[in-house]
């Protein structure tokens, strides 16, 4: 555990919170229980009793001595025993005079079920929530809610919750987590159809509001638990990119994949979810890029989180993106090559080796090339499928395995499933239809057995490619070393230009602090003679733009003080003398300091680079299209600043336009180099001055031709309001 | 009935088939029929009786004289009587022969099972297969396959196949049809899983290689069945797009949606599809805009296929994408508004009568808002939901219902069914639980009253986003007349330009191609005296580009004899004079005659605009974003030609880079109109030519600013080899 410590971004990272007994509580109490089950409290306890609770439980409620035959307390003060989490069921206004007594009595933990509070969207409501905030600070009393609905622990059968997916059996645990915010969304449609699909879950928290104990507290404590395999989270609002990225190197240390359904996609989504949350929502687009560049698969709806869960808790990343397919349906190997390719899934051939095992068992024309055809040999014969595909698996150049099912015998599918287990390789069985001879026999079962089932082409395939892309983010995260910042910066100069400014530097400032990031400055230079300004003109070896330099002539055009593509000595002395005799002429009192002179930005790609601040990521890098196309295609990368290289370059490869750097139509390719040390140099002064730095574009920034480097035709930074 | 008749594409128009006994024969022989269950034979024999089929079955085997109780006869020639309908299971290289005998016996259709046709990828089986086709032409035998699996009529209780998705009591027929080339797909990815989602099915099809009749032969029947209210398809190749045209129309005219899955989608894919299949792909983009502009509406996966079903046998088209939504569950409100909204969807405000009529049932704060959250209210309350929905849909301000569910009692779900039944607005339940009081009571129980049910946010959102898409398409459809061909057109100079020619046609005649069709042509003329040249570029108003008319000298740059941006009169005779001079120096014997003169291209938008000849759709006209954006950005809108103004504009505002045109950033907005009449007359071009014009391309079509017309500035016309 840490100390509480102030960042860049002024949040708090928090020490992590022991959950232990909030989810295991050796006594739980309940205040607001009643009898019968249609009212909240009487509902929540029947839960609770109902679910198989073997710990102590203590019912608290002046109106009853005893209730489902528990004594019941009349209130806090009077419990027999501290208990280790506690849920509170009172009206809205009651609640912190109550949430008092709980840290004056001792417990550790309470559940705040009661709405009403920020989600209210009342003035009222966020002041009552705030005082809950405050409270948990100053007393240690670590709070869920307000407006939530509980939690449920399937490992050692506790439940503190309303929700009727828990009604009948308790299911058995399984090894999927679930950390929602919403109740409906997180129990139902997410928990409730795991275990309907056949996957088994550890704990589910609905946490609502998150005034004390948040979504990241939740997380954290899955990924420390050793039953629970994959997180799937429902999240509104991100409480601190900063938080979440801790989290997240930790899960990826201990490779325990985390699929989050992200609300606020949209501006009409954001909304509802503001109104419903009351949280100021950053860019969906930043959002998306900080969840893959954390390793986070981003689900887009429910039936997604589902999914990714019935593949990932195999616990087998894939290698890349090769997938090997036996089926006895052309029909629907067609069709999962052509949505899988649409997602990057390729179908390669099979090595010889392969083959020559496939030619043995699947004499037929063709049956041993990829897809592998399988019709009528296959079917019923007991040993077909798991010969086959052991075969397969073994291939190098295949990367996971998807055999397709339509109505099959049981015996087929069985085979798939046993294999499933034997093979080291991912194994998807896509299985579209019933059972043959056994319509009791579900996809469901097979899934109870760990072996992941698909229904439905797409979502297979969505779900393997995502597989894919964790795979891929644990390898590169292995290669690369620590982020390394690189060489020319002076961190003290770029500080000093930053400090004491509030509001929009000039752009000579601007430029200056990117020069002090070690990003090119263009050639300048204030000549006072023509001799000057041909030396100056002379040395660029390229064309430069001269104008008045005079603090009494603001309008250089209409002095007809500027001369622009101004090329070689003898051109710039002529353009001195006529700068400054135009000067003259136009304003005879004028103070004249000289004429400046500049380098003229050679020919290039237009490009905008920027940094950007996040209200949930802070400091975000952003590179894209620059010119007309800023409006008009929004081809923007982003990345959560700093970054290195290859995290710049893979940032260029996501623009539609990048194929604009590399050459087309016979151009020649642009340095993409120099971009990427810029970007990454300005990355890490974003980095360094996050909270500081408020914005900061360079637009355009101009690339050149390979070896001509970038230039920096215009630059603005807007420094932050003083905290 | 029509007949036959020969079209621009080269394909036939075919008169359509009377299907009634193919689908619903009064008797049905079965060549090849075996005893047992584990031979095909047998199989199909097998289904077909326990499937309930009433009329007279007559198995033809040699082997046998009786199978499963029936009589059995040795050869077609020995049938005590001619079926309307035969199925042929022997092994490929004996069913030609045997087709013969069906067409000398007098019946009318026969199903071919077998494989190894032109799937195999075989010139052998390519060959064989085109035998059938020109037996079926000659004989008038309708044949289905080969390498099928047959059909299923649930209506009259006819099934010729081997699937395993009828096994067990016959489900009771519904209103949905499935066509399919595959057999997997079709019968159990789409068929089976409509079923067991609770949508009943009228008939399905998989028609396998398709050596006659064909997807669209089967789409037609089932558009005239009077139960089959939706149409879905699995497509790997459309055989016409003109025949899916008509077809398509007389769909539209009878308000009966058809849903397509068409694979082919990736390259891929296609190959997938072609190797599958035998056949050409054209491009996915130009099927994907023709479907559209068919009002097909295209799913991506069978699952869609299944969803739309769900939503469009409902047969009510929504008037726009307005959505009102009730719901217990807040994070679930927040989910399908996010995923809505990405869709296009919207949640409007109610109307003052619709908020007061809330307000009576549902007091709570917010609640007569839209979203409408009947938290805890409305739980258990036996009204609440028919009162509430009954009162939304009134409201002017909502096109479509989606009520969301979780995990409810049986008396929320039966008011929803109800009410369904009682609105005329479509009504989408999402339901993404269970039952909360009967766990038996399920989402397909519910469908099967006809109420549409989905489980997953996105599939409802995006299957209402569809119902959507079809209400405006019959909308449109109605509003429209029919295509205007525009004024000044001279169809026949362009013949004359287009008729002897073969391959390339140099630009001048392209140029006088597109002036035929009444394009603008940019103004030029030949000056043999300065005076002359000083008129034309009086005349042009504009810049001109002057350059030497010489057949003996072919490079005219090397020998000076051009000048650029030429203005005034002036300036044009002292330009004629130089170029003369030039010439005269560069080539003192050279035949010279004369200068010609061209008005320079104004500033503008560049596009490109043409003409594809498409496999599938023939002449397709094509507008996008120009100059490097052709292959970086990809950013092309297709249409099926001709169009008219509409579908032109609607053209340009699907492309990405559409803004441009409008104006950002200040830019003046451009003459938007000279483009849409630019590609209304062109698409004319194309659709008058179609088949004699290969490709047609206007790169770069110049759109200068509002009222400033476009410039053609490089034109390209291939005509096509003579057939």
């Amino acid at each position: 555990m840490g100390s509480p410590n102030t960042t860049a971004q002024g949040t708090t990272t928090r020490p992590k919170v022991d959950l232990k007994h909030f989810f295991n509580p050796r006594r739980v109490a309940l205040l607001g229980a009643t009898e019968g089950n249609s009212r909240f409290g009487g509902k929540c306890l029947g839960r609770m009793i109902d679910f198989g609770y073997q710990g102590r439980i203590l019912p608290i409620n002046p109106k009853y001595t005893e209730l489902r035959g528990l004594p019941c307390y009349p209130s806090i003060a009077d419990l027999p025993e501290v208990p280790d989490h506690i849920g509170v069921i009172v009206p809205a206004d009651g609640v912190l005079a109550k949430l008092q007594e709980c840290a004056d009595a001792g417990i550790p933990f309470a559940t705040v079920y009661s709405g009403g509070f920020a989600e209210a969207g009342t003035d009222k409501g966020r002041a009552m929530q705030a005082e809950i905030t405050a409270l948990a600070r100053r007393t240690g009393l670590r709070v869920m809610g307000p407006n939530c609905n509980g939690m449920i622990n399937f490992r050692d059968a506790f439940a503190m919750t309303t929700t009727a997916t828990i009604a009948g059996p308790r299911k058995p645990a399984g090894d999927v987590a679930v950390v929602s915010q919403s109740g409906g969304v997180g129990q139902v449609n997410t928990m409730w159809r795991c275990q309907a699909a056949g996957i088994g879950v550890t704990y589910e928290v609905s946490c609502g509001n998150s005034a004390d104990l948040d979504v990241i507290d939740f997380l954290e404590f899955m990924i420390d638990d050793e039953a629970t395999k994959v997180v799937l989270m429902v999240v509104e609002t991100i409480p601190s990119g900063e938080r979440l990225a801790a989290a997240a190197a930790r899960a990826a240390d201990v490779e325990k994949p985390i699929v989050m359904l992200k609300l606020g996609r949209t501006e009409a989504g954001g909304k509802a979810a503001a109104s419903h949350t009351g949280a100021v929502m950053g860019s969906d687009d930043v959002c998306d890029a900080a969840l893959r560049q954390l390793g986070i698969i981003r689900a887009m709806d429910t039936s997604e989180l589902v999914d990714q869960a019935m593949l990932l808790r195999q616990r087998r990343w894939p290698r890349g993106t090769r997938i090997a397919t036996t089926t006895a349906s052309g029909g629907n190997a067609v069709l999962l090559v052509d949505l899988g390719s649409s997602l990057g899934l390729t179908w390669p051939q099979y090595d010889d080796a392969t083959r020559a095992k496939l030619a043995e068992v699947l004499p037929a024309l063709g049956s041993n090339s990829n897809p592998t055809d399988v019709t009528n040999v296959a079917i019923g014969r007991p040993d077909i499928y798991q010969t086959c595909i052991q075969a397969i698996a073994q291939d190098d150049n295949i990367d996971a395995v998807i055999p397709i099912f339509t109505m099959s015998a049981t015996t087929d599918l069985q085979q798939a499933t046993t294999v499933a287990g034997q093979i080291d390789k991912p194994m998807a069985i896509l299985w579209t239809g019933g059972c043959s001879n056994d319509p009791s026999f579900t996809p469901e079962q097979v899934a109870a057995t760990g072996a992941p089932v698909f229904r439905d082409t797409y979502a297979c395939a969505k779900a393997v490619k995502s597989a894919a892309f964790y795979g891929a983010y644990l390898r590169d995260r292995k290669a690369r070393g620590p982020l390394a910042r690189p060489g020319g910066i002076d961190k003290d100069a770029a500080a000093r230009l930053l400090s004491g400014s509030a509001g929009t530097l000039t752009e000579r400032a601007s430029r200056e602090v990117l020069a002090a990031y070690g990003l090119p400055r263009m050639r300048e230079g204030l000549a006072t003679t023509a001799e000057e300004a041909a030396n100056l003109v002379a040395g660029f070896g390229a064309p430069a733009a001269m104008k008045i330099e005079s603090p009494d002539i603001p309008h250089k055009t209409e002095a007809k003080a500027i001369r622009l593509g101004v090329e070689g000595a003898d051109a710039a002395r002529i353009a001195f003398d006529g700068i400054m005799a135009a000067a003259k002429a136009y304003r005879p009192d004028a103070q004249l300091n000289g004429v400046l002179v500049q380098e003229m930005a050679p020919e290039g790609l237009e490009m905008v680079v920027g940094i950007v601040s996040d209200p949930t990521f802070g400091a975000v890098v952003m590179v894209g299209a620059g010119g007309i196309h800023i409006e008009v295609l929004r081809d923007l990368s982003y990345r959560m600043a700093p970054v290195g290289p290859d995290e710049a370059r893979s940032m260029l490869q996501e623009l539609r336009t990048y194929p604009l750097l590399t050459g087309v139509r016979g151009e020649k390719p642009k340095d993409i180099d120099a971009l990427v040390d810029a970007i990454v140099r300005l990355s890490w002064l974003g980095a360094d001055f996050a909270g500081q730095i408020a914005e900061l574009d360079v637009n355009p920034l101009r690339v050149c031709e390979a070896g001509k480097g970038i230039r920096i035709v215009d630059a603005l930074v807007v420094a932050a309001e003083a905290p």
